[in-house]
């Protein structure tokens, strides 16, 4: 099927640019230069998929074999840095709602592609029948990178803090394995994404709560 | 060996929840929320166990295909919340001495635990000859897990922090490795974990101080 | 060739001796006590070795299989503990340049040795023909320990914050694999490490300096 793997290259290049510019968004906002916010870029892009390919057993990972995935991700960070500096006044981007939802959109997008991207992963190693795999595996790639992001600039990671992040992972990585038997691999792809997508802004948007114990 | 076999399976399981709860208490005390909890104390429970299955070379981690010991901290955390959500008032909880003995105790319990898991996996894996292997992989095990749990919510981790953290594993882990060939698995296994638990809890009990540079 | 062999070891220890310095003196800085610098001085020396061998598959990682690293980096601990103690009095030491050019110094050292030490591993592997896995595996290699030693401390890495830090590394590692063909291995090792100390040396003595976004 190399339709299937031709459309989980588009998807990891995009969960791939939405990680890396939300890792420079986090750069920028905590006064990095431009080799942090590229250093911290492509850490929060490749982090997901590093995790997956150790996690199975791919050594070297992908990332280090194909440098497509870091040339994307330097690209979308210089593009971003070219961006802030020329568009927007400093105190006014950082403060602003636009960028609280640009980093939560593009957050949530790599969430949700990178959660599909590793559930995938596990059907591709004939691990069919591991249902508890495929699912473990597609949300620790979904969350990866931005908790690899969190931590190196020293903050908690999102998985912890925000609403139903890690829910929406696992919702997108059940959906997806649920679908995968019932509708082609393309369309339960998409399908799965958007749910996690869908979660994450949802629970936003309405600021869905969890009970504390205390 | 079944019963070998067995007997690791029960230890694993009691560092487990031994490791979920000590997640679990400190995410309530950083004021996570449900999920919050439940990823922490499923990160630290299964955290030694990932950390040892990769760098043995287990791929995928047992933790991913057997979703018992998962389960088995989301079990622990749940009933941990439902505690301490319907016996105890907040600020009383978290102040209380009560909180942080028993953290200490689970902490304990979890890095005698996994030390000694640690080192029969190398064991296992007929690597007999490397000593230094035995004893290393048992305390990067019986370490990972807290590591891994303090530095998701940004604290120095308690190995760097606390007196003779990692001393007690060391010293579990060789007390393991001797034992081993002088009596049978199931009871040097106990007095190895009891060894690394009684150091810990003198250690705190008596405030064993190592010296400063400073 | 014994030789090369010989020569990667003798880079080895030397970037060992110096990471576990600059983790050592990193501890004494933050008030750890003797355990708390040997733990993290054996960390920062040994997490770049460790990220490769996970990286390239190499399972157990050497560290775990020779206890001569491990060893190394506790008696530089060991040596910096006496002496910190014995010849300088505390804040004098803890403020000094002296203190800060010798942090430097030590992470310079171990950033060269370790880009190159990575990318000969690459090219062991006979991955000859990726020459982005070459590069990337030097780089990730030689920041891996400077990085788990800021993180275990809770402080951002030197890799986001320091003056062309990553550059420093990436320069390294391409003077390597360009100078590799062109003569033997020996010198192209040592002159790619005095690059990276030199950038480092340099960047810092100057204050280069990259643009911000804001």
């Amino acid at each position: 099927m190399p339709d299937t793997e031709h459309m989980i290259f588009i998807m990891e290049m995009i969960g791939t640019v939405a990680f890396a510019v939300s890792g420079g968004m986090v750069a920028i906002r905590k006064n990095l230069d431009l080799l942090g916010i590229l250093v911290l870029g492509v850490t929060t892009a490749c982090g997901g998929g590093l995790i997956r390919d150790l996690v199975i057993g791919i050594q070297p990972p992908i990332m280090f074999l194909k440098s497509v995935y870091v040339t994307a991700a330097v690209i979308s960070d210089l593009l971003l840095f070219a961006i802030v500096k020329c568009f927007r006044s400093s105190m006014e981007f950082l403060s602003s709602k636009f960028y609280e939802r640009t980093l939560n959109l593009m957050d949530a997008i790599g969430l949700g592609v990178f959660t599909v991207v590793g559930v995938n992963a596990a059907i591709r190693l004939k691990l069919d029948s591991y249902v508890f795999l495929k699912i473990f595996l597609g949300v620790i790639t979904g969350v990866g990178g931005g908790i690899i992001r969190d931590m190196m600039v020293i903050q908690v990671p999102a998985v912890l803090r925000k609403h139903v992040y890690a829910c929406a992972s696992i919702a997108g990585a059940v959906c997806y394995v649920l679908l995968y038997d019932v509708i082609t691999a393309g369309p339960a792809m998409i399908l799965s994404t958007l749910l996690v997508i869908a979660i994450r802004l949802l629970a936003r948007h309405y600021e869905w709560n969890l009970p504390k114990a205390i």
